[in-house]
């Protein structure tokens, strides 16, 4: 799950609690930059993906949004230049908690600095310098991915003119900070964490993960979806746990397929630096309120898109992110999907995200 | 939290599957049952409330519902003679996981049957029989206490006249489910529960309990009442935590609170008995469908409350099962309410739950 290309800084990175030496950000590209150099599109990701959005001639394995970018597709890679980068923080290729300190030779672990999402939109800003982009067309992004486009957008007014925001928020409520604090919990709960010091080579605090995993499917989706999906199916494949208390269910065994690929592929330390970024997130905290920080907002154009089922980023949020931005923003589209399958939907429910996003290309 | 009085059976009881022999309900009552012996109300509890609902002269400390059942309250201790039974397989005086198995002089722990709502519902009969109540006013549940009280008027139609029914369901979704499983899960994961052999009188998998405690409340409350209590507000108590993972905001101060409180004072193989009794109820188990299995439901009148912020026993369970009861039971009334406090508003909304249920008395 290594990106294509990476970008080692020669500088220190400034961070917004610290610094970082030298720091790599790892990303791959689609399509070609056109001679105007405005043909740009940059991609931030959700917590766990990596920058392998979709498929290409020199990686052909399946990316993450494979419906949704390529030649043809609604982000078109035969007409826009479309890069896509691994988080800072993350573990694909980026430097993050997993990666060697170039001064201690050590692993980062727990002496990595605090992550913020505006640490992570300003670690694209070298890798549009090395491509030679000025200005992107679009800064796009889905879940935390759309938390740091609008970051970018705020930090970097003039590098991007318009914003896509997929299932995102403006900033974190208490009912997902606590999800997501729970999260941690469980990881730093399991004695194989040892504080950040497992052994990077084996699968970690796997049972923390595997728990923490678990409950993100269960915010990522919708109790409608799995009403439909499992209803009160028995599971066949883990056998009868009369006494066990193992799987009954079906739900509860699709849970652990879930959570059994998901373990050994996410360093734990990444996964806790990347969470607690989305909790500390606030796009208000620039200017006290969501009005005053878009104050100097240069973008020409915006669109909000947002699902009815999701209740980790709910609608509500979704409209108060496209309100604030039509104070300032000259076209602002507020989008609401009936899509059932929750936060996850834009990675799913592609019939109805594809026109969309290709109306607003 | 011992309830005040008990009955100790001198009869094996059967369960679903399997028998306790001689096993113990716990139970409290109020109020004066008449010549007549008609004005008996029955309570069943959710999973980890004690049979000791409100304040009396014998135990004067607050009960769970105190504000609810009392001299001129909505449950009426002057007109009503009020009975709650503490769940069987709980652990507040009624035989469970942690009671001693009479048979083999050990505690049970997961020797314990498997349990099921009907089981609880059951239970409650000789308990009845001793009071020498043939036919209940009402029989009432909220939560899992609601499933009981169901689950009792399917089994003993001619016991009871009408069903209270409070932010309960005629049966586990996959979504709540899924939670649950989660929480057993962070318990039997905890190295402390040692396959349920942890000393009783210790603390037992408190990490696990502490999970899932956090998790339960997560789903007990709603994103509405926490965005409007919390907001992003920081945490103070728990000191400033920049690299350590700990607590940053008010709702993980919150949570971290309930969870202290809640440790040690339920046994952990009773919470995972209970837990699993709820994913496994299903009224239409009886009789293939809800309209097949009520057919021979006695009931004069029933009446569902539910609240519209309640995601773990949504409205629209609480209208499936009031359509299914008014197929066949004379005069049904289904309340929402707009509670913002979740599935756990019975226990706080005074304002709103205390006219609904003094109405229907």
């Amino acid at each position: 799950m290594r990106a294509l290309k990476s970008l080692t800084l020669t500088d220190v990175f400034p961070m917004r609690r610290g610094t970082l030496k030298a720091p790599t950000i790892a990303y791959e590209t689609w399509g070609r930059l056109n001679a105007n150099k405005d043909n740009a599109l940059l991609i931030f990701t959700g917590l766990s993906p990596s920058a392998h959005a979709a498929s290409s001639l020199d990686d052909p394995s399946t990316g993450w949004w494979e419906d949704m970018l390529g030649p043809g597709k609604p982000l078109d890679s035969e007409r826009y230049f479309i890069i896509c980068v691994n988080s800072l923080g993350s573990c694909f290729g980026s430097t993050g908690p997993a990666s060697v300190n170039p001064e201690t030779h050590q692993h980062y672990r727990l002496g990595f600095p605090v992550l913020t999402v505006e640490d992570i939109a300003n670690g694209a800003i070298p890798v549009l310098d090395h491509l030679g982009i000025e200005v992107l067309d679009t800064v796009i992004g889905a879940s935390m991915g759309g938390m740091t486009a609008l970051s970018f957008a705020l930090s970097h007014g003039t590098r991007c003119r318009r914003l896509l925001s997929i299932s995102s928020a403006s900033r974190s409520l208490p009912y997902s900070i606590a999800l997501r604090s729970l999260q941690r919990e469980m990881i730093r709960n399991d004695a194989d964490w040892d504080n950040g010091n497992y052994p990077l080579e084996e699968s970690g605090p796997a049972s923390g993960m595997r728990l923490a995993r678990k409950l993100g499917m269960i915010s990522y989706r919708s109790a409608e979806e799995w009403a439909d999906r499992f209803g009160r199916e028995r599971a066949t494949d883990f056998g009868e746990s009369d006494t066990a208390f193992g799987i009954d269910f079906e739900v509860e065994s699709y849970l652990e397929n879930h959570a059994n690929r998901f373990i050994g592929t996410f360093d734990a330390n990444c996964y806790l630096y990347l969470s607690r970024a989305m909790d500390l997130f606030d796009a208000a905290d620039h200017g006290g309120s969501l009005r005053n920080s878009f104050e100097d907002l240069a973008l020409e154009a915006a669109m909000v898109i947002g699902v009815r089922t999701d209740t980790l980023f709910p609608l509500h949020q979704q409209q108060e992110l496209a309100d604030a931005l039509a104070a300032v923003v000259p076209e602002v589209r507020m989008v609401s999907l009936d899509s059932i399958q929750g936060h996850d939907s834009f990675l799913v429910d592609m019939d109805r995200f594809r026109p969309v996003i290709a109306d607003f290309f």
